[in-house]
């Protein structure tokens, strides 16, 4: 199962211990972690994943994949810049947000848009009633515990990847 | 000056009445409006300021030209889908984004990133702690005569394009 | 009609020669001319354009304007990098290939890819096998105003744009 | 090592029997390979490299993971169409081409373009004097053999990814 973590590159410390939770559990529980491969929450879901074992794939904004944190076991360079966002959400069967950047909010509405299913952590709340509009499935969680296993449900139950 | 103007295919009728105002008088001002090309408040935009002389172009998701609604002048395909969005905003100087949709969301949030000015017209409220920590500029506005202003005083101080 | 030009940033004297004759011919016959926006081929199909009157588009590997060459009407930023190649070609109705840069290359197979009949002046020669295999529309000419009047004959027979 | 590998999706039987034993001969030496997720060539080189016990990435143009051939390991959905030919070379540290297709064609000159060294296997044949021109780095071999010991080459001597 693919899930993809989104958050910013420069995040807080609350944002990091979150990240690095969340790649924890994925990985133990035999997900790969995609995400946009560079640093703050995307180095700590990897740091989290590769403690425990788990695959990771970074995709890159630009073509050199030295840019990649160095938790990234496939730095692919899409050369697309902040465009790659789509492609990370694309790819994964469910979206993880955590924290609060201008590239994770365009990876939720991104995401939500393409009919990928959100998890929301500590991230932009969206308004209900636009929201509600669109008919996304958007669920807000409060902890990495929680996040994880409303991700791995969807693998259960959603199509394979 | 190149003004985005971001909003859904499936609009309401006070986005369409919103939008169409708005293409009308950025035309009169003599801007040109760049959109996604296709229908709801983009086709609204074009067919306003087609009908004060101005110039459109659409910037579209798919490979075929007439995917564009017909008061597009200029139709570029990408071919990139989503990721569309992300060329709608970098175009222009500056984004006006006008309604609710997800790819709406998308487009304010891609823009902010790239540094673009955006201004927000009955579109997606932003949470104001969350903004201020990325440092953007995001202007709400209530009117298509105070959205058109403000789009154009940064065609006047802003850089050119 | 949207026609787009392609040709390398760094182009010889015979290249840059030939690419104004066309932008000029373009012109003067009421087509837009689209192309990567930048220098050589590019800025010298531009240049011929606007010396007849003519209208350009550039549509730009990264995210500033002024990467623009000064004959461009109106610059495009994709921010896709290379991969803006594609957009250039399903752009146009018709695609012009003049002179030898591993970027025309790509641009006339994209084209051919995408199904655009291509016209290729003093450019790359392709496999006439292999062509013939993919059964793409590939015609070659000798010069810029046999291209210019094969390329006009697309824009009366061919699909509107 | 990730290495990328090209061909055409409608492929000959002499392009497959290529592909399949390229990918076998890459993953014995614990290359990753690299494509574009789909059918012929694409589907040969990661049924090959699965039977060596290899690890596949395959880089969709679409959005929907079911379009990839069921031995790709990582299905990637870019959504992006052509234009992730791009993404495909740029994320190879060498890049094999194998067989004659324009989306092959488009991906050879991608991948000089960007600086990626390409090996050349039963492919479209290049312009010696224009490539000169370039400055490219282009190999071509006759073998699968051969493309795999000079892909791996690269891996020892490059750039690590």
């Amino acid at each position: 199962m693919l899930v993809a973590v989104c958050g910013p590159n420069e995040a807080t410390d609350e944002e990091v211990a979150l990240a690095e939770r969340l790649g924890e559990l994925l990985a133990r529980a035999g997900a790969t972690v995609i995400c946009g491969g560079r640093g703050g929450v995307m180095a700590a879901v990897c740091r989290g994943a590769k403690q425990a074992g788990g695959t990771t794939i970074g995709i890159l904004p630009g073509t050199d994949p030295r840019e990649a944190n160095r938790w990234v076991d496939y730095p692919l360079c899409t050369g697309i810049g902040e465009a790659r966002n789509a492609v990370v959400v694309a790819s994964g069967q469910v979206v993880i947000a955590v924290g609060g950047g201008l590239g994770t909010l365009s990876e939720i509405a991104l995401a939500l848009k393409l009919g990928r299913p959100v998890i929301a952590l500590r991230t932009w709340p969206l308004d209900p009633e636009l929201l509600a509009r669109t008919g996304a499935r958007l669920v807000t969680v409060t902890s990495a515990e929680e996040a994880a296993q409303r991700a791995l449900e969807h693998g259960r139950t959603g199509q394979s990847g």
